[in-house]
């Protein structure tokens, strides 16, 4: 049995997000359905993140034990020659036999776009937010700085979560303040952990302090309610991208 | 009545190209119908480059009279608000009355991208040409090198055109040799006009010479042939852009 780590890449726009389903195409699917064929049997695929329908993946982790002996080269060459052109398989490494693409996650990177603009290039509208009404990106910047740090996210944790804690650190918030139709803004983020929907629901609260329906010094009483109908609502899915995931222990 | 100058950008990938077809959605179309309802009355659009279907455009120009006296603003937020997604109106400019969108044009950019990587990162899939073997680049540019200027582009016109001269002059062509699978090589041209399929037909015999199964001198024997059967392939559509449409004598 061998320990594989798969970064991956997608466009999750036409899929019901990573984890399989009753309905629908998943990403885990896809890859669990094209392993087997290498395996002659049933594989589970991990995910470190489950994305949800619509988020997309510049580079998802996943792990998989395989008994299947094929160089890594040989196997992401035929994952992507199986795989539909949405989901590319970007590099496939053997790790320690304790690797788990969940588990053994220290941080994730997630950012999220949204094109602040009149109207969005035909290029992006798969990939944002349109927010026509002009941001004050000042403010949402000076909201943002005060999720910094370790608190508790209870207020911005979609519902259907279903975690002990509900405790987060964010090591960081990187901005992009772009307000052009083909460049979006980005917000990029680093944590130790998002609960479900968290980063979609910072932004969604940060967008209203944008527009001005909110001061960005509502952020700590919003952290303090723990109260999700404090917080803005739900950013749509189209904007946010998994970018990368931690794992300083391993290679 | 007023003449209109429009500038558009389509993702292609979905229409059936810039001119109105009796089967499939047309960029012309769209915007004639959506036109038509301030006109109350059918309506023309000319566009300055009849892409062809899948190819798509950052700066398409069109051109209309219109007896509608709504401002242009409001026509531009109109279309917008009516058309799909994958085709915007970045601008609308009441022009002087001979303005029009094709015939005033002095001179098209266009470019083309390719990914030059083992696979394609899914964000580009629907914006470029996948060519998974190595491209020799400097064999590309030496040959392109040799396209400049004004020459018989007789054996690079796809079938069906039906201009009477086959002359054309490239002002200049620009590359950026990038050979990763998240960023395209691009190669741009500047031209007083571009025969059908002509800037796919260049690239097709670009990518020949690129693999080496064509040497960059024979560039010169394919342009005197005049015989088409003697360039390389039809680089597929997907991976064209119009980038802008050149009116000095209008502002």
């Amino acid at each position: 049995m061998r320990t594989l780590k798969l970064t991956l890449a997608y466009d999750g726009t036409d899929f019901v997000g990573w984890q399989r389903q009753a309905e629908g195409v998943s990403i885990q699917s896809l890859l669990e359905d094209a392993l087997a064929a290498f395996e002659g049997g049933p594989v589970t695929v991990h995910g470190a993140g489950r994305t949800d329908a619509g988020v997309h993946a510049l580079g998802q982790v996943a792990s998989v034990a395989l008994t299947a002996s094929h160089p890594v080269e040989t196997l992401q060459k035929a994952l992507n020659a199986v795989l539909p052109a949405a989901v590319r398989v970007l590099g496939v490494l053997e790790e320690a036999p304790d690797f788990h693409a969940r588990f053994s996650a220290v941080s994730k990177v997630y950012e999220y776009r949204i094109v602040n603009a009149p109207f969005v290039s035909p290029f992006l509208h798969r990939y944002a937010w349109h927010v026509p009404v002009h941001l004050d990106v000042g403010s949402m910047m000076e909201a943002a700085s005060a999720l910094t740090g370790t608190h508790d996210f209870a207020a911005l944790q979609g519902s259907g979560g279903t975690v002990t804690s509900t405790t987060r650190t964010i090591e960081w918030i990187e901005w992009d303040g772009a307000q052009e139709p083909d460049r979006p803004m980005v917000v990029r983020f680093e944590g130790s952990g998002f609960l479900r929907h968290m980063v979609r629901n910072i932004v969604g609260t940060l967008v209203e302090i944008g527009v001005g329906r909110s001061a960005p010094s509502r952020i700590g009483a919003i952290l303090a309610s723990r109260d999700r109908a404090q917080a803005g609502p739900t950013a749509p899915p189209a904007g946010l991208f998994l970018v990368a995931v931690r794992y300083p222990q391993f290679r």
